[in-house]
Parts: structure tokens; C-alpha cells; sequence
């Protein structure tokens, strides 16, 4: 079906591109990115092309193996599946259960109520003020989570599938502002994982579209 | 750690309690309902007793084998990963991607932009128009991505963690009178669920907390 690197649909600032990013550094799968900007020309995920190929018009969309995944934990979930090494999943099911809590905690409890297309909807004078309670309702809760599950990272001291959610979530609560005073655990396990290669070399400042005012 | 049966925190008409319940009747793991009532008292899941349950102060919960976890689909992958009978995610891993997809568009692209809690937070007269614009631009993505994963199910012609997404958020649809002419795909999948025992006795109208006149 197809030959060659895998495919990335991403934006250097979408957390949900991020996410796999991270997955595919850390596994050391080489791959192409195709850049769709979600802002210039009014969203280029909303262009016929784009939407043939994603109908949700949403970024990451990793062409791999001959098939099109869309959403990130579903894309990292079949890399994990395929490329099991090293693993972003822990073997014990309790522990593994444990990490996709907080993915799921944050990929469908805490983006998608801050993400740009939502924010569009409300009034502008409130966006700050509905992404920080969207965030800060979600950290409270996962700061709480992480005193029982972490050790240096999320769950333990291996790096898992729920590390890649965190490092991107809190890019963005930083972006709006968010308070970190509350939440040690989650800045601290943060740190950590931002001095690892694999969440240097995916940082939205170092990707092929980001704006040269913003690279680092 | 734990004796006894499993109990399932749930409210009877949480579509996300509901697809929990799914998983638990298709392979018949007897367990105890607890009700949270996500609107009497101004909402049960704020209790102190709820919270510190589940910090996020969501439904489903479920305790089993000695822990505790939340988020519908981590639960469903846990079932899955230790009662693996029968199987909710197919042998091949493209169509385990093809699950997981389907899963999280509807779980983290569809329902969080429609339940109780963001309606709330949006004017009276528009909640009806925004959840709808939620479900019917989640719809639109799923009909088509329907058209090259389905079999007599959302992936194939098995049973899967797609289709128990699927069902709830039908029904959520069906309360905001979501027009489903343009989902034909979707309401003859729906209607072959829903026909499977598992889904009805797992139905919102058959809980031990459904209200005597919402019945059936």
C-alpha cells in the first residue's frame, strides 16, 4: 500500500500533535511532517484536501503502514502495538490503567473544553477565563491523582503514554496564564520530562513550521 | 485488597456510565451499582465523600481487584487487558486502531462539548443549538469514517469498544433532536446494537436509578 516514512499532519502548536510527536522521538521512528496550519487561510484543516483525508479537520493525522490514524492516543496506542519498544505502556494492567486514566483525564476532560475551535464560540472578553477554569478544574483533580500514582513521572519512574499528555497540557495552561502555585507534583514531574531529548527535539518551537519569532 | 463484587458508580443516564455498563454486561462481570445523582443536591459528585473518590467529580468509577479507576475508556481497556473474553478490540492491530479511533472521536471530540457541566456554562437559550452543533459536527466526521471501518458493526462485524461508544452518544443525540437524515450509516448501526441484550440491559431506562416514569 505504501512505501516510505510515515506521515505527520501536525501544528507546531497543537498539544494533541505534540503528544505524538514525543511518541514517535522516543520510539525513533523517523518520519515526515506536513505542516497544516490551523490558523492562516482560515484553517487549512478546513481545505477539501485536508477534510478527505481527516473529516473531524483536526490535526495529528499519522499516515503509517498503509493506513490513516486519526487522534493521538489512538495513534500512540497503535505505535505502542507495532513498535512496542520501548514501551509507553507499563506491563502490569493495574499500572496501565493507571496511565490511561490521565491520558484520558486530560485528552478528553481538559483539552477539548480550552482547544481554539471552543474558544471560538465564546465571547472574547471571557476565552482566558474559560480556558483557565477548563485547566485548573482538570489539574486540581490530576494533581490530587498524581500523589498515588507517580514516582518521576506520571505513573512510576518509566516514561508513559500519560507523560505525553502532561508536558503538552501544561504548555498550554502556561499560555493561558494558569497559576501553577497549586500543583508542585505536576510542575515538578514537568520539569523532568522537558529535559529529556525526546520532548526537546518534538517542542513546538523546534518543529518545521514553526514561525521564526517563536523558534528556540 | 478488595472482596466482593466490582461497584460501578453511575449515573443512569451518563452516557459515559452507560458505555461502562456495556462492557460489563457483554462479558458478564456481575456488579454493584452505586447511584450518583449528577443533579439532585446540586449534584452528588461534588460530596466530599464523591470527591475524594474521583477528584475529577465525573461518573463512571469503578472498583476492581483493589483499585480504583475512572474515565470510561481506561476502565474498558482494563476489563479488556484482564477478562479478555469477549473481546472488545479486534486481533489485527489496524483495526484496533480503527476502534480506538471511532472511540476517542466520540469520547473526547464529541461528548465532552455536550455534557451537563459545559452546557451550563453556556447561555440558557443557546444550549440546545450547541450541543447539537457539537454532536452533528462529530456526526458528520463519523458517518464518513463509518463508510470504510463498518461491517454490521462501527468496525467490522464483531463487537467492539467503538460500538459502545457509539450507542450513548446516539441517545444524547436523540435527546437534543439531532436530525439523523444525514446519518444513515450510523442509525442502522445503532439499531443493530441496540437489538444485543447487553445493550439493553445495560440501557438508561433499565438502572436501578432511572426514575419510575422514565421506565421501560
Amino acid at each position: 500500500m505504501q512505501a516510505g516514512k510515515p506521515i505527520l499532519y501536525s501544528y507546531f502548536r497543537s498539544s494533541c500533535s505534540w503528544r505524538v510527536r514525543i511518541a514517535l522521538a522516543l520510539k525513533g521512528i523517523a518520519y515526515e511532517t506536513v505542516p497544516v496550519n490551523l490558523i492562516k487561510d482560515g484553517g487549512q484543516q478546513f481545505s477539501k484536501d485536508f477534510q478527505a483525508l481527516n473529516p473531524m479537520k483536526q490535526v495529528p493525522t499519522l499516515k503509517i503502514d498503509g493506513i490513516t490514524i486519526h487522534q493521538s492516543l489512538a495513534i500512540i496506542e497503535y505505535l505502542e502495538e507495532t513498535r512496542p519498544t520501548p514501551r509507553l505502556l507499563p506491563q502490569d494492567p493495574k499500572k496501565r490503567a493507571s496511565v490511561r486514566m490521565i491520558s484520558d483525564l486530560i485528552t478528553s476532560g481538559i483539552q477539548p473544553l480550552q482547544n481554539l475551535s471552543i474558544l471560538k464560540k465564546v465571547r472574547e472578553e471571557t476565552q482566558l477565563t474559560w480556558a483557565q477554569n477548563a485547566i485548573t478544574s482538570g489539574f486540581n483533580a490530576l494533581e490530587q491523582i498524581l500523589q498515588s500514582t507517580a514516582g518521576k513521572y506520571c505513573v512510576g519512574d518509566e516514561v508513559t503514554m500519560a507523560d505525553l499528555c502532561l508536558v503538552p497540557q501544561v504548555a498550554n495552561a502556561e499560555r493561558f496564564k494558569v497559576d501553577f502555585t497549586p500543583y508542585p507534583t505536576i510542575s515538578c514531574i514537568n520539569k523532568r520530562l522537558l529535559a529529556l531529548e525526546a520532548f526537546q527535539v518534538s517542542h513546538p518551537c523546534r518543529q518545521p513550521d514553526t514561525p521564526t519569532e517563536l523558534r528556540a
